[in-house]
């Protein structure tokens, strides 16, 4: 994915492009030299702390904006786009609004920028060694998911809700990218030969129930996060399995699969669940009622 | 849903608003008198035919009004929003420019409220009488569904993709107010007493599921269209009999549901399907492994 902003910044404050915005800059130095008001000697990409008087260093450009990034970032998490100024980001990176604009055009490209690197480090998320039983690989992954959800919740929220006011080209290709890293992780720890139409499809769909619940979920947390983790995995195996039950290629593998699944992961959970449904009064007669070939 | 624009136009061409567009313009006879180029007394809304000279009535402003969305939400339909201009929509109407702007600010008024029809119209589909088997009752609301996708389906792609430049607030609060009427349609069939969180979060996920699915299908058109349909209900049944494994009081509605399906229905053929796996060499050793405890 191309980044729209230079990797570095020119060396002279955007006086042109900032001078149409002048008007409500009050109290902001313009024309201050950048890098004055940085924060002590953390490394680039941390917040900029309110308290400690720490000696200070120039960032350098690449720091400088880093950390401009990750300041972004950080409030675009927590509060949706509208609600972010510029003049906030400045604040919280001891910075003064011109030199936000030094190195960004304004907020557009700021918040697509930061959602390029959390598009970036959630697809990341995904990466997960090809060991051990699919549904418990699939565990591991969501976990880091929903640990992610949680720790960018309301700009997650923002962002995947649509209608944003910040909602454009640029961040639906976010969107798209990294649920296609999601498709294609998934798909490569099926590791079937020439996935089907009807699999690709299946996984897609399996993606969106996962935006869908995270978000409604961080609405509520009416169930603990670890629940969510577990149901969002064993709902994947059972769209799998309903999908090899129209598909005998899949069938087959997915004989596989199970045949490397343990009774304690999300797969043996899920199985003695529904054998526990088999229980309930009316249930197994009903079941074995519809088992019978119809008559016509 | 309060609709923004007007239910009645003003009885004079909106020059004022109109103004700053006139340059481009030309061709269009300024202020022209707005019923004069009506087609025939054909009912208002359906679109203007090319061919045929039949004798010319003016319409009134309600179906003048109601024609240019009719005319309108056909080309969004067939079209994303950013491919239809208002000149294509006065030329389908067989309407000038200004009529079309005497009656809508500009295209986005014009795509927002023809939106707010399709979603009306989608919403009514979901409507089902409460007879039968509930995969049944399913099964013919997601035909009637996939239907409108099928017909509306440019149109459909574009506003659930999001990133449309035509993407807003109010066609936000459209695909909102739709996936709701969804969501209260599925609880009312489901007539739990109190539906769960996790019930609420499995229709609204499966809603998802739906979306997603049908817009691939538009893209790939992969499947007929009624395995979609029948995929589509088999699903919802699976995620709400995942659902039930852990919750016990809708477990003891499952028993009801399925007691009241036929073999030759959508649960019945999952049911069949599903056996059929246990047929697949490891499938059912693989299973019964997974059914036995672990021991730590």
């Amino acid at each position: 994915m191309a980044s729209r902003t230079p990797s570095a910044a020119p060396t002279s404050p955007r006086t042109a492009r900032s001078s149409g915005r002048a008007a409500d800059r009050t109290g902001a130095p313009d024309g201050a030299t950048p890098d004055l008001a940085a924060p002590g000697g953390t490394a680039a990409g941390a917040p900029a702390g309110k308290g400690g008087e720490r000696p200070r260093r120039r960032l350098s450009v690449d720091e400088r904006r880093e950390q401009l990034i990750a300041v972004a970032l950080d409030l675009f998490s927590r509060r949706p786009p509208e609600e972010v100024s510029i003049d906030d980001i400045a604040a919280a990176a001891g910075a003064s609004r011109p030199l936000v604009y030094h190195y960004f055009p304004g907020k557009q490209a700021l918040y697509e920028e930061s959602l390029r690197r959390a598009g970036r480090e959630l697809a990341g998320r995904f990466e997960e060694p090809a060991d051990g039983p699919l549904s418990e690989r699939l565990y591991r992954v969501m976990g880091r998911y929903l640990d992610f959800v949680q720790s960018h919740g309301p700009g997650f929220a923002a962002l995947l809700r649509g209608g944003s006011v910040a909602a454009s080209a640029g961040t639906s290709a976010v969107i798209d990218e990294v649920r296609r890293a999601a498709h294609d992780q998934i798909l490569s720890h099926l590791a079937v030969p020439s996935p089907s139409p009807g699999l690709r499809l299946t996984v897609r769909a399996w993606i969106a129930n996962a935006e869908i619940t995270s978000l409604e979920w961080l609405g509520e947390r009416s169930v603990p996060l670890e629940e969510l983790q577990l149901h969002l995995v064993q709902e994947f195996v059972a769209a799998l399995t309903l999908t090899a039950a129209r598909e005998p290629a899949l069938a087959a593998e997915l004989a596989g699969f199970f045949a490397a699944e343990r009774p304690a992961g999300p797969a043996g959970r899920l199985v003695r669940e529904l054998g526990g449904l088999f229980a309930v009064p009316g249930i197994a007669d009903a079941v074995a009622a519809l088992a019978v070939e119809p008559a016509d």
